[in-house]
């Protein structure tokens, strides 16, 4: 499994530096960025830490923190907490080549530390997101996030984007994609599973009262899933349906309208505890659930759950064959 | 505290007996409804409660179940879980002689049981609702919606209108009003509340990347409240501010854009825990978490904490005086 380090003033390498000091990593997984970055940084918290450099995850050795080393930084680059667009330059890099090597078949998948989108426009101003610039990569356009824990999957219709132009984004072939995206992706490790579509409006707009989106484009797309065999079901109101997945196990998946209808939400219930998944993409892709955390990078301080959590899942998803 | 009985085909009569009966209702509670239809469905429950009349709450005697009894309904319209349009009309009576009792200064304040909107609508047309209604009486226009629980208090810019609608009720003049609202209500037994206030796009907005109402509507709403001394901040991504005031305690009250971006989060955390207010209104109404529930309605299944904590929390909003 590939992980990319990110960018190296943010939280990332700190992170993989300490989980493997813990050996919360895994003898499977392969780093994607700086050795430079990885000893200064071993040096600056006190570990005992030795990357290894392999050319790719196939060629892994199980001693030491493995490394592709792009060679992008130095030592001198380790600047925590800084914007650097050296190092926002290099994260991208790392994404990139790892992405490539998925694709190739040398990775099972890539696991990705945040970057920092100010840090790389510095030098790629087009540089719009993580998920946007891997999928290009894959040449993919029909893809979609996905917000996973060990309870429930939740996919968006859309993402970052204005909630006035969210809004514009729920059309009936968006709905239904993302509802058989979300049925491809969960039926790798479920037999069945079920996905509960939301409404956009209050209440699922309550047989119209607030809202036509529920009839005219929700229903149709749900309809058009079902006859095509997927489990799929309603448009329900946003604000009971994931108390009626989580504690009540009604559903496996979710899709939700819009970012904050599934994150609110689901942070609340999973702070640090959920992993983001790129779904629709060719190859697997999952990511922790945080920032580059330039305020506490390199203290020692940062959790470092949620790459174990990300790791898991993408396993999870490989282990069952994405395709 | 005036109880209003709500719909008698659905669970509020039934929940307001079944408490009664287990001695949790409180000796300053009077209902707002028919005793005709208290009697059949103590029957009907096989509970032994008997409803005393009372011409209004300052005159009601402690034992026994205290009623102002409308006279509306017989026995014979205790129809479990049927639309009833003459039980939907005597709902909408309760609930207009409680309000002019607490009006009048006869109730510390209104606690409403779940309203059938459809059965109400058989013979008046035009009810969009019950808050609207209660607001109507008082003859208020700036009022909001407030979801509470122990830990936070949420209120909204808008309600039940189409999302689409609802981006555009968020102006300055309004989202600086249910600030003022928030900080009055909460300041009855806050000495300085701390409101957070939520950003409308995804991140709100990062900086400007996906929309402009945060820098162009929000933000200047929120520095006016400073300039008046209230304690508000902001604007917060919608997806995180929760969690930071229920796990990390930062904020008393956060301050929503639209319906679901509270309600959503909080009827997870707290589903069937959240009371109902009504704020900006000259009386105190609360009301239960829940709707009629046609569907159990009668079989003595229904949660009933709901009325306990709507209870309450309204005699917490009058014990410091809301004016």
């Amino acid at each position: 499994m590939a992980i990319t380090m990110g960018d190296a003033s943010g939280v990332g390498p700190e992170i993989i530096l300490r989980r493997f000091a813990a050996g919360l990593l895994g003898d499977d997984a392969v780093v994607y960025g700086d050795a430079a970055i990885l000893e200064a940084g071993a040096d600056l918290l006190g570990l005992d830490v030795r990357p290894n450099a392999v050319e790719h995850p196939s060629r892994s050795r199980s001693e030491g923190l493995n490394i592709v080393d792009l060679e992008r930084l130095d030592a001198a680059d380790l600047t925590p907490g800084r914007l650097n667009a050296k190092a926002g330059a290099a994260a991208r890099d790392y994404v990139e080549a790892a992405t490539r090597d998925a694709l190739a078949g040398r990775a099972a998948g890539v696991v990705t530390m945040p970057m920092n989108k100010q840090a790389t426009r510095a030098t790629d101003p087009h540089f719009t997101g993580h998920t946007e610039f891997i999928a290009a990569l894959c040449d993919v356009r029909d893809f979609c996030p996905m917000l996973a824990t060990r309870d429930v999957a939740v996919t968006h219709v859309s993402a970052h984007v204005p909630l006035a132009e969210a809004i514009r984004c729920v059309s009936r072939p968006r709905v239904r994609s993302v509802i058989e995206l979300t049925h491809r992706t969960l039926s790798r490790f479920l037999p069945r599973p079920r996905i509960a579509v939301c409404g956009l409006n209050p209440h699922a707009s309550e047989n119209g009262l607030f809202g036509s989106e529920e009839s005219k484009i929700i229903a149709p797309a749900i309809e058009a899933a079902r006859r095509d065999g997927v489990d799929a079901s309603g448009p329900y109101p946003a604000d009971t349906v994931f108390y009626q997945a989580i504690h009540r196990d009604r559903f496996d998946a979710i899709v939700c309208m819009y970012h904050d209808q599934g994150h609110g939400p689901m942070k609340l219930a999973s702070f640090e505890s959920a992993v983001n998944v790129t779904i629709g993409l060719p190859i697997v892709r999952t990511s922790v659930d945080h920032g580059t955390a330039f305020d506490i990078a390199w203290q020692g301080e940062a959790f470092t759950d949620s790459l174990g959590h990300a790791l898991d899942y993408a396993w999870k998803l490989v282990g069952a064959g994405v395709g």
